[in-house]
């Protein structure tokens, strides 16, 4: 069964870029994959120091043994001066192609201000360099203090990106892992 | 007196990045400007979570302090998947309008493979955000292992790119601060 | 006499581009500067094929030679596809390092849908491979089709921000180009 | 069967992004797709001014109907000022969603100094913009003089890699677009 890890890169505690994750998520797991959220807010890793060991956090193992065995990702990122968290560039500092190459990626971004597209740009030439794939799909969430109200999305039309989102990250993922 | 602050993006201990941005340094006071640099790696920075203090991490001072003093930066970041470093990126989300508007900023990337611009350009665009102004000169140090010796730079032609980038900087952000 | 040159990316006869480029050079008008439109439909200019010369097309001598006494440049273009249009970096490729290397650059950029920055991007990393300055201040135009009425800008804060656009063009361009 | 278009972004007589692009294109068809190249040199395109039609140019057409009819392209380009030359960029232009939505992409530049990704990035993110697939193989042949001799790849890693483009390229479009 193709499976989809989800990433997010923001650490506060009613982080917006979470709740995007969260929705996607649930669309994700309603289409028949499975669906794991490693909560960076639960975790303890390092900053990233280029080196390939991290023996004092062991939780630096669990993200890339998590991550390799997946075959599709989602990033959600805050938009921090337009472009990915260090929080989420840092967590991706710390994989390298063993766990990140050919993996189906979706991007998603969360902004205070109107919508951008400056975080998913970066991240989708990141994830390139890594040899990982990238929909085509993907979420900009602007002014995300007024997208979200008890969990769901307010808005219709956003709540239709979402869903075609997770759509074309479960059906191309099976179509490009030969995963059911 | 124009001041410059230069931030290294790398916590390795020998980080290439780091010598490439003492190298700078030294021109840069060389050039009659007060220079100084956050090493990153004798400092106690917290992951970014969105908020503005960081009671228990006074480095978030020190780093918010220095910076805002300054008239210029000189970032250095090793190119990691294909662009900054999460630990720089971290150390510019610590930091806002406030300390960063206005600056005028040179770049230095340094790579294990062939010379690229991926870093530099996410970082051009990110100053571009918090509205510093960065110096066209920029330098990517490609198979940095080979590049320096003893604390030099070997390539006759990469040492008077750092020579110019130095007098870029300096001249420059005298004339954009209107300092001497 | 500071300088600046103005090139507008639409060859569409009531181009929001080219309108909201005049908006631009009247307010750099009125600080004093000299401002001269290069309104690239009424120039017969040829696709760049990689050549120096194009003996069959006068108007590339009049482009080279205009922006090479220029100090400063504004490039306002339409966002096509995400992107600079071909037209404008067509534009651009038949001129080099002689005419634009260490100019001063203002971008603006239209588009139809919610105002994004990925043309302003590439054009900042474009013009920087020239050697060319751009300024912070950039101004993304969106649903351009209500913002003008009558040569004019509806918007008042985007009105403020041509005018910031225009100021900081104009007292940059002579701090760096130490012209008056 | 799969079909695939190649689009060269040089007017050069002897261009090096056109030998790149027949060099793919071979490799493509020995793979059992069907290749077609469209030769902008050999073309009647006018510059984009915005407008759907362009009854003066039979090619626009062409052009149009031959990227509608393919699964997947081929983008090569000389990098002119660290992007996508203008012809390329005009041509991409003058096609819309209708011609290019969800067609799996392959990109190539040609640089004649050292290798690097500016071009490949921006094409990267303007074909996500038309909601285009781009496969995470790029090729990006820097120094393009000395490159090729009597139409062959000196280099043998660049040569592979020319081979394991064409071969993700076809395969990953027939997994995409469900054709064999």
């Amino acid at each position: 069964m193709v499976k989809i890890v989800g990433i997010g890169g923001s650490l506060r505690p009613n982080s917006y870029s979470q709740i995007a994750l969260s929705l996607a998520a649930a669309r994700v797991e309603a289409l028949g994959a499975e669906m794991e959220i490693l909560d960076l807010r639960a975790m303890q890793l390092p900053f990233c120091n280029g080196e390939d060991e991290y023996l004092d956090y062991p939780d630096v193992e669990q993200l890339r043994n998590t991550v390799k065995l997946a075959d599709g990702l989602i990033l959600a990122t805050p938009e921090y001066h337009g472009s990915v968290s260090g929080v989420l560039k840092n967590a991706l500092d710390l994989m390298d192609f063993e766990q990140l190459d050919g993996k189906v990626t979706g991007l998603i971004s969360v902004l205070g201000g109107q919508s951008k597209s400056n975080a998913l740009n970066d991240l989708r030439v990141i994830m390139r360099w890594v040899h990982a794939w990238v929909i085509p799909e993907q979420i900009a969430v602007g002014q995300a203090w007024k997208a979200f109200s008890d969990g769901k999305i307010l808005d219709e039309k956003l709540s239709q990106r979402f869903d075609q989102f997770a759509q074309s990250l479960v059906e191309n993922t099976r179509k490009l892992r030969g995963v059911s």
